[in-house]
């Protein structure tokens, strides 16, 4: 009887996994055909099946790594395609599959609900819609307001209707954290000294990025606060556990990579060198918070110096914070990680932050997501030099930017050939729908009174 | 009083590590001041104190990354000090540790007794100086033996004195995994198509780098069979189950490493594009196994490809096994970081392996031990690139060689100024002596009863 009931059990969680790896190689593929469609490519262009695909595949993986320029290969057509497969990118694999459950009409088996409670933080999983729907308003909102500024800027510079298009486009691709844009052939490197600009798009990077569980936590706090007149330092302590760690990482990861860029760049006449003090610093502050797989750039990447590409790729890796629309490993796994690492040396049994334990559980979890990414990136950097003869450090910021979905390039992606594309499309899958649908899927419905059926063993670690 | 007794085993635990630590300082500057005095220098060389020091580090940390050639720049006086050195270190920090103790004395605190038996896997601490002495007589028969058989090849070449002292030089630095030479400028590239010194060379590394535990063992379980006659599959299952994990791991990373540098370097002719097809496969095995933390070379590291050096670098973090000469964070301790993303996909509680479960609590060192080692790494690739201007390649070959204690270098070292040096130094302390210290002397001595103080916070991975 206990064999059927694991065995029972192995089919629904496989089917689980499936669905999402499936479904998104579906929608890449659909992705696709349609923007081979010709009135997807502006005239005197080709759409190859290969550039189809790349295409798809960053939108939907929310990477920004392009093989044509968003704005003078596609029309405008195909840039509404382009900007509907990263919004639904954007929502993530576990939003996407929450929506397609309930509106199917399925039901969530037992495991699933655990599941997907778990990772919204929900009470119970009676308020998935309810928080499904307030995700989904709180995104356009975010959105439209972050669309509204952009037009100050855009519509003067680009005329009304192109202006709005831009502004659209460009609010969705940073909230989103896709990075991509229909400006021109550069990025936001014509806005480096732009105000507005830097401010309107690291605003909506950090808010995409943040996660919708801090969100909520946060609007919640803050209107308790106003109800019972709390003090600031009240609401911080209000705050959930889960968010206050958020936002401590956030702010350290920020600053720490804008002081690294700034004291690495400083000089560099090629990026902010011949800047103003102000702008140095703008557009260190903002390339930091690129890094957190939004995938603008204000300033050249293929000049940026290997120190500061190096900082980069560790900052791609761990990427933005859980149940966000950022990529990478996410702060909260690469914080229990190193916490281990502290409570280990420090001697104590338990891994403690704000008065509350991470278990163990959760330590080996966050273990497994690094051990699996970590792995994927080595060994597609040493594919991608292989077969495309690139150097160790523009290789390592093509594929650390592809699987943190992070879409920042050394001038590399456009001259790839066939097999470099594919390995990139490899890189962008695996570290957009593989990781976040194995960090849910997997292992977290076990309870810890199961039998111990081993004994242990003697092994010797270090 | 519960606060009382915590203290003091905070105090304790305190004490174990720092031992380690000074005492591994003091005996790098004794070293270093004994290079220093003119007898140890040939004539018309000069010795700085930052050569000194250098050449202490890299012989007590095994690691052989030098400043200056050790068959030119020093008498042979200055070599006997360089081999005594690197016998010290070949010990490793845990066996010094206890021999020092020991020879002075002092009883072991029920803590350290307790660490010393797991380190060793012995069922008491009074096997403890039997295990040492065993350790020590069949380390130096090891080398002894392969003293005689370098002779063969060596006494013709460089004469009867010569010929003996490279032999022995040659022997012990293979054992230890230290991988410095008296042979000439350009370590093993002369022999790199003979046979014999291949053999007994990567015989050498692989004995040393296996661990003592592996050793008795294997030799213990191999007199049984031959007492009751067993079949070779009967030994096999006989050997407990960390001997046959490191043969099997231990096997697989060096088939994966040559397979991999044969692949990657078959037609560069400035390594083994020009070789013929025996000598190709006998210099890919031989540099796949140097990886492992030896550092002779017979080919030039710096022609080395990109992608060789990237996997390098994967086999230098990862290194030998656990309680042996060889450095790395060791290949037990990537094996179960492995098996726990493993076990984690497969939906599984237990990590099991040979029907013996590793306990959480391993899996937590292991990933501390990775944290720490990765983390140290990765910043002083950064400085060193940042200060001496190195191409990122060059740096992270440098560093990874550093702190793995490899010693292979492209071409780099003796051309460090000062900082580079400095930078390199201490990758190489904390890389031996800080790794394998903490490996031991942090967080083992838990029982596993104590009452949970701490709630379980709510936090989100991945
Ligand atoms: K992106
Ligand atoms: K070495």
């Amino acid at each position: 009887m206990k064999n059927i009931y694991n065995d029972s059990k192995t089919i629904k969680h496989l089917t689980s996994t499936q669905v999402i790896l499936i479904g998104f190689l579906i929608a890449i593929l659909v992705g696709a055909l349609i923007l081979m469609l010709p009135i997807a490519t502006v005239e005197g262009e080709t759409t190859t099946f290969g550039t189809a695909l790349f295409t798809s595949t960053t939108s939907i993986c929310v990477t920004g790594l392009v093989v044509v320029d968003t704005f003078s290969h596609w029309t405008l057509f195909g840039q509404i395609v382009i900007l509907i497969l990263i919004q639904i990118g954007g929502f993530g694999v576990i939003t996407l599959y929450s929506i397609l459950m309930l509106a199917l009409g399925k039901r969530f088996s037992l495991r699933t609900r655990t599941l997907i409670q778990d990772y919204y933080n929900l009470d119970s999983i009676k308020g998935l819609i309810k928080f499904l729907k307030k995700v989904v308003k709180g995104s356009l909102l975010v959105e439209f307001i972050g669309a509204l500024g952009y037009m100050i800027r855009f519509i003067p510079d680009f005329g009304l209707f192109k202006g709005i298009w831009a502004s659209i486009f460009n609010a969705v691709s940073a909230f989103c954290n896709a990075g991509m844009d229909v400006l021109g052939p550069s990025s936001l490197i014509p806005y480096r000294s732009d105000v507005l600009v830097n401010f309107i798009t690291i605003t909506l990077i950090i808010l995409g990025g943040i996660g919708y569980v801090v969100w909520f936590d946060v609007i919640n706090t803050v209107r308790d606060c106003h109800r019972h007149r709390w003090s600031l330092s009240r609401i911080w302590k209000k705050f959930n556990e889960h968010t206050k760690l958020v936002i401590i990482l956030t702010a350290c990861l920020i600053v720490l990579g804008s002081v690294t860029v700034l004291i690495f760049e400083w000089d560099n006449p090629d990026t902010i060198g011949n800047f103003s003090v102000f702008d140095k610093v703008m557009a260190s502050i903002f390339q930091s918070v690129t890094f957190r797989t939004a995938g603008f750039a204000t300033i050249p990447q293929e000049s940026l110096k290997a120190t500061t590409c190096m900082v980069g790729c560790v900052l791609m890796f761990i990427g933005g914070s859980p149940v966000g629309t950022a990529g990478g490993v996410k702060t909260m796994t690469i914080f229990v990680v190193i916490l281990n690492a502290f409570s280990f040396i420090g001697d104590k049994n338990d891994n403690v932050v704000f008065g509350k334990r991470v278990s163990y559980k959760l330590i080996n979890k966050a273990t497994a997501i690094i051990t699996f990414s970590l792995t994927l990136t080595m060994a597609l950097i040493i594919f991608l030099i292989h077969f495309e003869g690139l150097s160790a450090l523009d290789a390592s910021y093509e594929i650390f930017s592809a699987t943190g979905t992070v879409g920042l390039s050394r001038a590399v992606t456009p001259h790839l050939h066939a097999i470099g594309k594919s390995i990139v499309i490899i890189a962008m899958y695996a570290g957009r729908i593989g990781i976040l649908s194995m960090a849910l899927f997997f292992a977290t419905s076990h309870s810890d009174q199961n039998e111990i059926k081993y004994s242990k063993g003697c092994f010797i670690v270090g």
